[in-house]
């Protein structure tokens, strides 16, 4: 892969330059034989905006979109480049192109002469200032992509996870007319799990299982993003998704209401996931006895660094796995995809909801999520 | 190194066998060029017992010892080998050497044929039984040495570490007479920090401290071993340390009374450190605010999968960390080098104390920790 592409580029030049390579190396500055060794080089970080425009109009509780704007970034060393990327849904509160522009441009990546040190490097990120976990996110998915590429080994292998034990991933069906939903319903066949969108009203909600179920009897997946306010409308509508072939629900109640949370996860015969409640590692602790599981997602949490610690916390908390995305480039996703192997669910659809992905990676291979084998993240750019 | 070296012979047979090399892959069995996919290959663990031999006999509170027994593991994958160890310290409650062989004897890893799925390999060992945290930490560093191998590089690069950070190590001084304290605190001289055992009555415990004080005024750190029965007086003496630069108290009380430590380590004027009491991840939260930090030993924790989930935990706690040993090979003793980027403090000087090591790894050079860059544990067999 790309050590073999460099060993061969390197071994090219040996032979271009015969006798005279020790005299020659300075002169080819682009070519270093002792690249993996890594000293006295540079990591240089560079990011662009670019906007997604979207397949479908996408509502989800609270408001619709068309378009949404990500941040596309990049960090060079050796000649080498690692992608990644700052999605920036309006769900991530306090966090928009501006305050992420304005964070990256405080990254100073010149002062780290070897970058095989990303914990250092990340701690040293992650410590600029708080919040902004998106654009962290953008700086750790390329940092650690670089990384995979020095090593010359796909993520997931480097962290010695079982790249066949990736699940099936959810197909995303948002809040929309009966009509809509039954057409983006039969889209959907490639799929074997839908993940449907709640929280509007109960004749809303009810219509829009009743719809999916009009096409298909394959399992659902539900998102209620905080919709319902209730506990025990929470309880009842969950009792009647189980008899409808509902795996999970994830948030059904609002962020901070863990009491209530604990109140109906004690008592649902279906697992209950944390979506909004769950931001970073910090969180998961408190959510142990309050959901079933936790749902990370690398906007969320900044990025893969914290996400196999939040996975590490949670496997020891006996809770549940699920990796989300939002609407991002296959670049995004298929670093979220790194960590699939860990995962009991996956809703890694957000690619697919956009019409010009400038990245190609992870695929979905009958329905389940299909890790490739090359070096980093897994992406090519288109 | 190793894949270069394996590359070389790659190409040498290649060469070798000119145009003919299809239709001699299969007669030329031990060299396959496939070997980084790692497909169609089984894993094998071999084991057997090691007598090391004590420089000093060896005293702590409880008992002392000159011999003790290790099993020194290695697993092989298509002809590259990863050395592991299990020590068995007496202190290992319900563990021997015994019940350590008759563990590994149930370990069957030729039902795995990916060297890089760690993960689940090294889950499915931790469900083999319960306890038998040692030689679960023979097998887990075995398999790491491998897997950093086959990916050509240190666990501790594998891990994003920053290879500079490593900590001085303490260097141990048992209970003895003043004369023997005074000896070893001389020896001792390389070191930068000294590792006292106390934990005897006040009279002793106060006569060692004056006895390595009347050699030398370099920090000291207390490894009290559970020695203290009572609150006050723990707190008394810590107070007394304090006044003549000790740095932290490993372990003051007997561990299953958190109460008292948790009195303890609020009014302690120096850090608290759990040995004892803090065996796996799962002991960790409970420790919050009963310790300042923990102490991570490999064969305590189950090897390097667990430790470093300790070490992610322990961080998001805001625990300090420490890394520990026991009697053992330059074997083990590297293995838990490769996480000392992380720990505040080290205490690795078990290979020091045997008179026979079997293994060249990681070096103390002035007084610190030094990594070196060979591949997994960074050991060679002597």
């Amino acid at each position: 892969m790309k050590i073999q592409r460099r060993d061969f580029i390197r071994n090219f030049f040996l032979t271009a330059v015969g006798g005279t390579i020790a005299g020659s190396q300075m002169a080819c500055g682009h070519v270093n034989i002792n690249t993996r060794t890594g000293y006295n080089k540079q990591l240089m970080l560079t990011f662009h905006p670019y906007e997604l425009e979207m397949v479908h109009t996408f509502t989800i509780s609270g408001y619709s979109r068309t378009k949404t704007t990500v941040i596309l970034t990049e960090i060079t060393y050796d000649g080498i480049t690692g992608y990644g990327e700052a999605a920036l849904p309006p769900y991530m509160e306090g966090q928009s192109l501006d305050t992420a522009l304005a964070f990256l441009k405080k990254v100073d990546l010149t002062q780290f002469n070897n970058p095989y040190e990303i914990d250092d490097i990340l701690i040293y990120v992650d410590g600029i200032d708080s919040g902004n976990s998106c654009p962290k996110a953008g700086v750790d998915i390329a940092l650690h992509d670089l990384f995979g590429k020095l090593i010359d080994q796909p993520l997931y292998r480097i962290w010695g996870y079982t790249k066949s034990k990736t699940p099936d991933t959810t197909f995303t069906i948002g809040i929309d007319t009966e009509e809509v939903v039954r057409e983006k319903t039969e889209e959907a066949s490639p799929f074997k799990r839908i993940k449907v969108k709640l929280g509007v009203d109960e004749a809303t909600d009810k219509m829009l299982i009743n719809t999916v179920r009009s096409v298909t009897d394959k399992p659902i997946t539900i998102d209620a993003n905080q919709g319902w306010r209730d506990k025990y409308y929470a309880l009842e509508m969950i009792h009647w998704l189980k008899e409808r072939n509902v795996l999970f629900i994830e948030q059904p109640m609002p962020k901070h209401n863990l009491d209530d949370m604990a109140w109906v996860t004690a008592k649902s015969p279906l697992p209950t996931i944390a979506d909004e409640s769950c931001q970073r590692l910090s969180d998961v602790p408190a959510l142990r006895d309050v959901f079933s599981g936790i749902n990370i997602k690398l906007i969320k949490c900044t990025g893969l660094r914290e996400a196999n610690r939040m996975i590490s916390m949670a496997e020891s908390l006996g809770m549940k796995l699920m990796i989300g995305c939002t609407s991002e480039t296959s670049c995004a996703v298929s670093a979220a995809a790194q960590l699939a192997p860990k995962m009991n669910y996956a809703d890694l659809d957000g690619n697919l909801l956009i019409a010009n992905d400038c990245f190609t990676g992870m695929k979905i291979i009958d329905g389940k999520i299909t890790l490739n084998d090359e070096a980093g993240i897994g992406v090519r750019k288109l």
